[in-house]
């Protein structure tokens, strides 16, 4: 397609989500449920074909050399389609959000003011290889009371088509319009700049995927962005830290998987405690094969260390690597982590009151944590039931983002004939 | 300055603004009412200096020619001083939002999670000719615990600057960093172009004052915006509506002010009703002085009225003037308002109970109220204290933007050692 005929395309795109949204915003709880189970019926039902059109994607991606990682994340098995629609049936038991009244109170006037939950109106999905996210972006959305536009990786279109197939199927048996969710069918990147800049169709654009694809849509969108650049996360060891607790969640936060973006990358341990606990923890991390990168004071603990440069501190490794470094204070920790951190996940490990109580407060990151590992930053983990991913702005959402981060808050006020005088 | 200069210039202020954030954010409550309530005293006992200011100021707006309104808008009186101390006195009696810890509940793992209100960080205020902007504004960013950047017109450098000093006076008193609280001391256009674009420094933007303003900045900003462009409200007379609460509101939200946002601009009259109604309605109109225009259905009821023209139905006059539609049911009349209408404030009157839900449901507007005037919009009306500003966005603040509004939500997660499986 020529860019004009991109604009004129993704311009319909938008006035179809528009339009749809408005009717999926008064859709009836039962429809969006019906919908998303019908969704999961058809997944579960056309797992050949789904698997036939992702063989196409895999062997495309292999004929141009795509790397290993990327392909793992673009198979789908027999296991993860069965996951897929296990996972609408689940967005579907979750309680509707929309339309939920708080807070209704009578003002002096005699007028009664309260807060509506309401959908956000069109939401734009960008993502990468994963076809998974066609599923759960789409489940998400709609039952937020949302329409939606996804836009996935050109890697996957194959996939993600099938997949959609099942999702307009979905809505059509629950009499919803099929443009509620929509799957842009060309692999132009044209198409993105347009979804980014449709102010008049789109009303948030979430990204998933690698720092490179997000940094570039958060500065040329100029519809709101939810996103998370990065996850930097920390884990303070205090020198009143219990001393098993500390090993536990330090060892946790980093071993348990190194490629999640709420991985510890920075252990910071108070100079008080670190004699006694960083040789125990340098042994679990060495023998488990993580590399370590320390200041001087670390580096004479353990053996072998090397020396982490000015850059590590604020380099998120997604992988078995580990910056330590020693502080003389909570303050130097929690300026370190203030400094250097992505504002996602950070926690300190201590048996302190007063030290805990200043960690929750003064650490400016969307989750923060008092003796817990990293590890548990995650919608499912919070209670959300399902996150369209985790938000590491701070306005509008904050942490893991669920249905309530695909809504906002309208006003209503409720009278009987009140006048302003 | 050059170009360069102002860069450096704004940067500088961004730097110092993001650090004293981080010492208002852990602000105590009661070190923040001290800086407000000093501020208050330093302007009242000031009272003629900043006259004396504001001389300087208005006396340059008349030799540019500047319009009546403006002026207007521009000049401080004994009395607007003495409301801008009594502004901040108010504030100050507010409850402190900060820290405020919500929905701390257990999951299956064993660790418990909340939410923690924060402040945003720096906040970056761009308006126009007000000055007690400067006042209202550094006290509601101040108590939100957040560092504020101020850039008033031009026109009132004057009397911006001495409110701005004794804000300082305020913030000293009280042991706070005076960094706190900016502002801009060049008049220079380029100051605004990097403020809205330091996302490095500045978290949100919040623009007051005229569309055009308000359009340029929403458009070149990199930094997310707060913001409401227009208020075209309407009001909904169902053919069930009470007669005399149909003509008290319908009179009240028009002519009750001319000229604030949250004025009805067009009237909607179910068919049933408009026979009896708008010949009632249109004397009170016209012995007022508002000019009426309508469609064709509304014209042949009340005489003088002008032809509508399809620009009417989008336009907020803020003048007395009024355009009037006939529709034929609550489908048309939420149709038309979802359509032309600016999101910001609907009203439906009627003693209907299904069509009053619907309404309230359906209507995609920052505040939807059944039977009252949507003069009622308002953050003092509300109960919020006071306000920032109204937005007409749905991401993060939706309605009048209180103290909340500036603020932000963290998780906090609180474990005994528990770690991830």
């Amino acid at each position: 397609m020529s860019d004009t005929d991109i604009k004129s395309y993704m311009q319909s795109i938008g006035r179809e989500a528009r339009a749809a949204s408005r009717l999926v915003a008064k859709a009836e709880t039962a429809d969006k449920n019906k919908a998303l189970t019908a969704m999961a019926e058809a997944i579960d039902r056309d797992t050949k074909t789904l698997l036939a059109a992702n063989a196409k994607d895999l062997e495309h991606a292999r004929t141009k050399g795509l790397e290993a990682a990327m392909i793992d994340r673009l198979a789908l098995s027999q296991k993860s389609i069965a996951n897929m629609a296990e996972g609408l049936q689940q967005i579907a038991a979750l309680a509707d959000p929309i339309g939920e009244i708080t807070g209704l109170s009578y003002r002096p006037s005699g007028i009664q003011v309260g807060k509506m939950r309401v959908p956000l109106g069109v939401i734009g999905i960008i993502y990468e290889a994963r076809p998974n996210v066609t599923a759960d972006a789409a489940g998400l959305c709609l039952k937020a009371g949302n329409a939606a536009i996804l836009r996935g990786g050109s890697e996957a279109i194959h996939s993600n088509q099938a997949i959609a197939k099942c999702v307009r199927e979905g809505l059509v048996a629950a009499g919803l319009p099929e443009s509620a969710i929509q799957v842009i069918e060309t692999t132009d990147r044209a198409a993105v700049g347009e979804l980014i800049t449709m102010q008049k169709y789109v009303d948030v654009i979430v990204p998933r995927g690698g720092k490179g694809l997000i940094e570039r849509i958060s500065n040329e969108a100029c519809v709101p962005v939810i996103k998370h650049l990065d996850g930097v996360c920390h884990v303070y060891i205090d020198d009143q830290a219990d001393f098993d607790k500390a090993i536990r969640i330090a060892d946790n936060a980093k071993t348990q998987r190194y490629g999640t973006c709420n991985t510890m990358e920075t252990l910071l341990v108070h100079t008080e405690i670190a004699r006694t606990i960083l040789p125990v923890l340098g042994k679990i991390y060495l023998e488990k094969g993580v590399e370590l990168r320390g200041d001087e004071a670390a580096r004479a603990m353990i053996t072998p260390m090397n020396p982490a440069t000015e850059e590590d501190w604020s380099t998120e490794y997604l992988a078995p690597i580990l910056s330590i470094r020693i502080v003389d204070n909570l303050d130097q920790a929690i300026e370190h982590i203030n400094r250097y951190g992505s504002q996602h996940t950070d926690a300190i490990i201590t048996e302190n009151y007063t030290r805990a109580r200043r960690f929750l407060r003064e650490v400016d990151s969307s989750s923060v944590m008092v003796n817990t590992t990293t590890r548990f930053a995650d919608g499912f983990e919070y209670g959300l039931g399902a996150e369209i991913g985790i938000s590491t702005d701070k306005i509008h959402a904050r942490g893991p983002v669920g249905l309530e981060g695909l809504t906002s808050q309208k006003y209503i006020v409720l009278g009987d004939g009140q006048i302003r005088q």
